[in-house]
């Protein structure tokens, strides 16, 4: 009933390490940090949708989504976002395409926080999310 | 019964994206970043508390602490604060504050995690957290 | 019933400030940043396990773990784990570390973000968590 389960949608990249892409226990959905990679393909190193920041968040909303799927949730379940940036002249291009995205929620949106950290070499943005489902 | 619920307190800020300043969905509470700005005024940009760090904390605190309120927690629900300070320089002064602020908590205190990260020019310190209520 | 309740692991090093190791309220427990400092002597400040990413990293998990067996979980329970680190150079063997540290899950490993940020200076990683009890 309160079991934990790994998510893991079709198409993910492997996680570097002994980590879950999300875990669902109850109805507490936990989304692990996801970065703008496309889907795996097999024999390559994960490779991002492409350098700049429009593609990579959408890249990055896109895998988030797809852990909620897996679990079993949708944005309107979304309690947090954490956002990081590596660059604070990115924040008022992220928003927009954020707003974009999240258009069509039922639901109030998330509350968010948007810190600015390093990131590997190539990366943008990375993003996590915790759900708490009905 | 497990609606999710935007928080919205009067006075704050419009956040500058589709996220709302805190949602509760059952007995889950999540506040948004925080930071120190006054409360809105009509027609001018968010302007935060003053320059310094102890304006800003305790403009932060205050804030945070109006968004658990919009949902009917108090500090002593809260089960884990996330300060973000931009200079390791500044941790000692803001744990002073943070203490005298927190002097008359009845149940024990939240655990937190104080990391430095960069902020938007002229802000020095973010804060979120999460509460769950009874 | 759903009463707040600090988690102080013996030996633990007193919180710098008026915050807790890891509470526990319910069935969710979260787990404050944890860094590489050896069991509190008395007299002495906080000392990491040494300078080397190995030696905090391993003393870090150790001290996350304390706080979860304190409050009666184990890392079967965890949901998320938040990596800090200083450096990108060290997620190679941050990971390897951490993949033997968690040999011997028998419940899905634990989402992860892992992001880059600064920390006092002779720390090279903080790690908090968030568990969900059954």
């Amino acid at each position: 009933m309160t079991e934990k389960t790994a998510l893991t949608p079709a198409g993910h990249t492997a996680p570097p390490a002994r980590f879950s892409h999300g875990v669902r226990k109850g109805n507490i959905l936990q989304v692990a940090g996801q970065v703008g990679f496309l889907p795996a393909a097999e024999g390559e190193a994960p490779t991002p949708a492409g350098p700049t920041l429009r593609e990579q968040t959408l890249q990055t909303l896109a895998n988030v989504e797809a852990v909620l799927t897996a679990g079993g949730a949708s944005w309107d379940d979304v309690m947090m976002i954490r956002v990081y940036l590596t660059d604070t002249a990115h924040f008022a291009e992220m928003n927009e395409i954020y707003d974009a995205y999240f258009a069509d929620l039922t639901a109030p949106p998330a509350a968010r926080t948007t810190v600015y950290v390093g990131l590997p070499a190539g990366l943008l943005v990375e993003i996590d999310a915790m759900a708490v489902l009905d």
